[in-house]
């Protein structure tokens, strides 16, 4: 089945908002969490959160400002903060949940059943149902020209994940989290490892490291 | 088990990539084909692909200059076309293995076992193998000044996929297709789909569309 860019330009929005959003494969299931100046803070469900480099260590996500984390983005540029949150399997609907249009005043945290926690040195709230948490200071943010979205780039300053997930050269076992991912706009997915490769060589197929939780 | 900035910035090189690599959860496993102005192809595993938006529909992925798929940036600023091809689960050692440092004269896909596949209007190469293949023509890059690594901006102008995986609402079911995904910098896993939720909305919970395929 061929879509040509003119088939794509002619699908009714929202058949083309779910077509387009899926070609990115799968994606993380992570929810950002903000405040305000006035410490309000704020609860959104983001798949578009990305690896930028590991030294120092950033990470990117997309915002579009007409949709509805446009709250989170606000905040963000108020305090300069927030934290990503991965959703594990057990808490999808409340993470998707967060994606409704709750008034500005309102917390998603107690509207959707999540627990907001603070550590002693970072201002965003984090989720204390998540397994892996991250805390994060605003870098940059970019405009990204072509379709008026917002790039935001962070630095990670805190990292708070189970010990047992660590492994001994680094790799954090997302999938022993239960962490979630995202397909499409809506869709949900737990994990099953296939493998760990090593180093990719040239003149030889990349050797198995571990096919199972260690 | 909590780490800040200092313990981040204090560990060994190696380990931070695979720690920071895995904190942005699951990614899409995607093969990027592309061609040089001599029509030398290359094919490179590249795990940061992410959605930009769907009209236009933009997708989006972070280049590192020093790294392996240099050939492929060269290539896509040479000719201004290149390929997002899904890794199916049955070919994740093939995949992985396009990241060795093969010298810039070697075609990956001879080297690691995979087809090279035109379209008959797309330059860049497709994989033949896999089941959701995407041509996309360069709009912009803008450089990361942070890391100096490259955004490269694509606009889709050709899907191919099997017409049994798109949904009646234009849902792409990338599972049905044995997409892979990736954690970290060499984790591959499969995944089992938990629900897709409709449009969410303040006053109650996310209701299930569906669990398993359909």
């Amino acid at each position: 089945m061929h879509f040509n860019a003119s088939n794509i330009d002619q699908m009714e929005k929202r058949y083309r908002a779910n077509f387009i959003n899926a070609l990115s494969g799968f994606k993380s299931a992570n929810l950002i969490g903000s405040i305000n100046q006035s410490n309000q803070h704020n609860l959104a469900i983001v798949s578009s959160v990305f690896h930028i480099g590991a030294h120092p260590p950033l990470m990117g996500m997309i915002m579009r400002p007409h949709t509805v984390p446009r709250d989170t983005l606000q905040n963000i540029k108020e305090t300069g903060v927030f934290t990503i949150n991965h959703v594990n399997i057990e808490h999808v609907a409340q993470a998707h949940h967060t994606s409704a249009r709750f008034a500005e005043s309102v917390s998603e945290f107690e509207q959707v059943g999540l627990t907001p926690w603070f550590s002693s040195t970072h201002r965003a709230p984090f989720v204390a149902e998540s397994k892996l948490k991250i805390a994060l200071e605003v870098q940059d943010i970019q405009l990204l020209a072509l379709n008026q979205t917002e790039l935001v780039i962070g630095q990670v300053v805190e990292v708070i994940v189970d010990e047992t997930a660590v492994e001994a050269d680094g790799y954090i076992d997302i999938e022993q989290l239960n962490c979630a991912a995202i397909s499409g706009l809506d869709s949900y997915h737990s994990t099953s490892r296939i493998a760990r490769y090593g180093y990719a060589k040239p003149d030889m197929s990349p050797e198995i490291l571990s096919t199972t939780k260690e």
